[in-house]
């Protein structure tokens, strides 16, 4: 587990660089061994360093979530982006995304013919992937009309370039919902070329990914894998089995402000600071290191209050203590800056350069 | 309800500056009718203009929950702040809150006789104000114990001025929560001023607060409130009574950038736009404004799900709705920016000036 520098001012994020780094050259390892290419998506570090470390280690471009997070990277000299979300090109956004493309190359994900008509009306020079929902039930069309919005698309003068997926449903515990859900995405992606294939387009790109379906769904017609939570890890991902805690690479680091209630000690980390992300199958708002029987039963905007069972022991007041969130991504997104250690010593601070960017 | 601008870029969170400002106006008329101190609470709005309008509308002062919110405050020329938190004032808070009290009239709670040491040893020249639990079991001390507080902290050279306490235990529907929480308040502030009495000790400022009781705790011993998200309103205080749909100065601007999976409708605002608060008692993740039958059953990073019960309509694929936020005060710091509109026309935007300054 990460060691904090003394001294901090809390709350802070901080990030151990050699876990980091470790991450995103493991990640990129098992990829590159399965033949598959790695875009790892910036929602998760929303830092231009970090991405271009994951470049360095070979990954073939970066996913976004927004145009705002691309614009950021566009600035970074970054110049191969998939904006992995179905962007409704209306103005002012086709406006953006015109500007975009003619200084990076930009894919943008559609998931109807409707979509597809407002990409290819704003006539922004992007390549267009069209998104299939593989049971997640979010966003995407039915791997079987994949071929209908693509048609429509190519007719309208997109530039379709293939498919893509994503899995969430992998998020829960134990292996089984990571296989089925690597499955379903192989599966729907399949599917979805052959759709396209049916009316005579190609599918050069066919993406899928989520950390914990990664390597697994790296097979068949998947020519690339888009994880982010991977480089930092978390508590839902430890929970789920997909990293280790020598794999957490980014803590909240944070001081116990009161113990006046008795039963509990209260941290100044809160919901504005941890998110109150969670899942049915996690107890509390994040996992509080060195005390296993605390949980943060309550999160308020600047308390964190965690119950200690069967009488353990707590932190004293005063106390720094770090606590590993329950998702990482909305985390990194509340935080100015990350403070980097090293051996527990602080060797650096970034800037979150895309925080807030999230149109 | 607020009435969108055209041609927004979403997400984006909107403010009605009629209704803002109506709202400021009614809850400084309703203090002041009662010869009670209204110190708002700028956790919620962390915007200079919002604050700047608070005190002319009649604000004794502003109150925070950090230090960098104060340091936002004492820049903007504000001078008279009370940050209404166990600060725990070890370095490099310390020299912070040294700092600051040079510059403005500061208030710092302090919750144990080790949180007044601390204070007390940063040497930093602020006043304290000693914090009681009233039934919200969060921060605070007993408040027959309030006197142990104070009576070390003046021992240890601290200027002991009051206590304060937040019945935080409002937050649920109906008018009997609301009642007991301000019954409570006012019983525990109560207590506390004997138990600074019995010590020699005189307790000037007596302050207690939260939206839903601001006024109903507005008497006996209590010489100010703190309420915040009065500015605004949300959805939480629709549902528990506290401001009426007309009474709602903010709401999320979204998108609908999805129908693709049949049943549903998804907006390009997720849970970094709109946050994950909510409550046992109210269903979803916020009020899609105009689709009353809509519930955002799931909310990821950048997507919010809306389910359609009974086969009513929804909003095609394209269309901008609002979205009235469950909290807004950890909406309001998840944005960058406010975009002010009067009858539905932006006038001005303003820059959310305390934004992730949690510290």
């Amino acid at each position: 587990m990460i060691a904090l520098p003394d001294g901090l001012d809390t709350p802070a994020l901080v990030v151990d660089v050699d876990v980091m780094e470790q991450n995103i050259r493991s990640m990129a390892e098992a990829l590159a061994a399965r033949g598959v290419a790695l875009r790892p998506h910036f929602k998760t570090p929303k830092i231009v360093e970090v991405a271009r470390r994951q470049l360095a280690a070979g990954a073939a471009g970066l996913t976004c979530a927004t145009i705002g997070e691309a614009e950021v990277l566009a600035d970074a000299g970054i110049t191969d982006v998939f904006i992995a979300y179905p962007v409704w090109a209306s103005e002012p956004k086709a406006a953006r995304l015109r500007a975009l493309a003619e200084r990076i190359d930009l894919s943008v994900g559609v998931d109807s013919v409707a979509g597809a008509g407002a990409l290819a009306g704003a006539r922004a020079g992007v390549r267009a992937l069209v998104e299939v929902d593989c049971g997640n039930r979010r966003t995407g069309a039915a791997p079987e009309e994949a071929g209908v919005v693509a048609a429509a698309g190519a007719d309208a003068g997109l530039d379709v370039a293939g498919v893509f997926t994503h899995g969430g449903q992998s998020y829960a515990p134990g292996e089984e919902p990571k296989r089925k859900a690597a499955e379903a995405e192989v599966a729907a992606l399949d599917l979805a070329v052959r759709s396209l294939a049916d009316r005579g387009l190609a599918a050069a790109t066919v993406s899928a990914g989520s950390t914990p379906t990664a390597v697994l769904s790296a097979r068949g017609v998947v020519t690339e894998e888009r994880p982010g939570t991977y480089v930092f890890g978390d508590r839902m991902q430890l929970v789920i089995g997909s990293c280790t805690p020598d794999d957490i690479a980014a803590v909240v680091a944070t001081t116990v402000v009161s113990t006046a209630v008795p039963g509990q000690f209260v941290l100044d980390a809160g919901a504005k600071t941890l998110a109150k992300d969670g899942a049915p199958w996690l107890a509390g708002h994040g996992a509080v290191m060195g005390y296993p029987d605390a949980v943060i039963t309550r999160l308020f905007d600047h308390h964190a209050v965690c119950e200690l069972s069967g009488g353990a022991p707590g932190p004293a007041a005063g106390e720094v203590v770090g606590v590993v969130p329950n998702h990482i991504c909305p985390v990194v997104n509340l935080a100015a800056e990350v403070v980097v250690v090293r051996d527990g010593a602080e060797i650096d601070r970034w800037p979150v350069d895309a925080r807030a960017l999230n149109h």
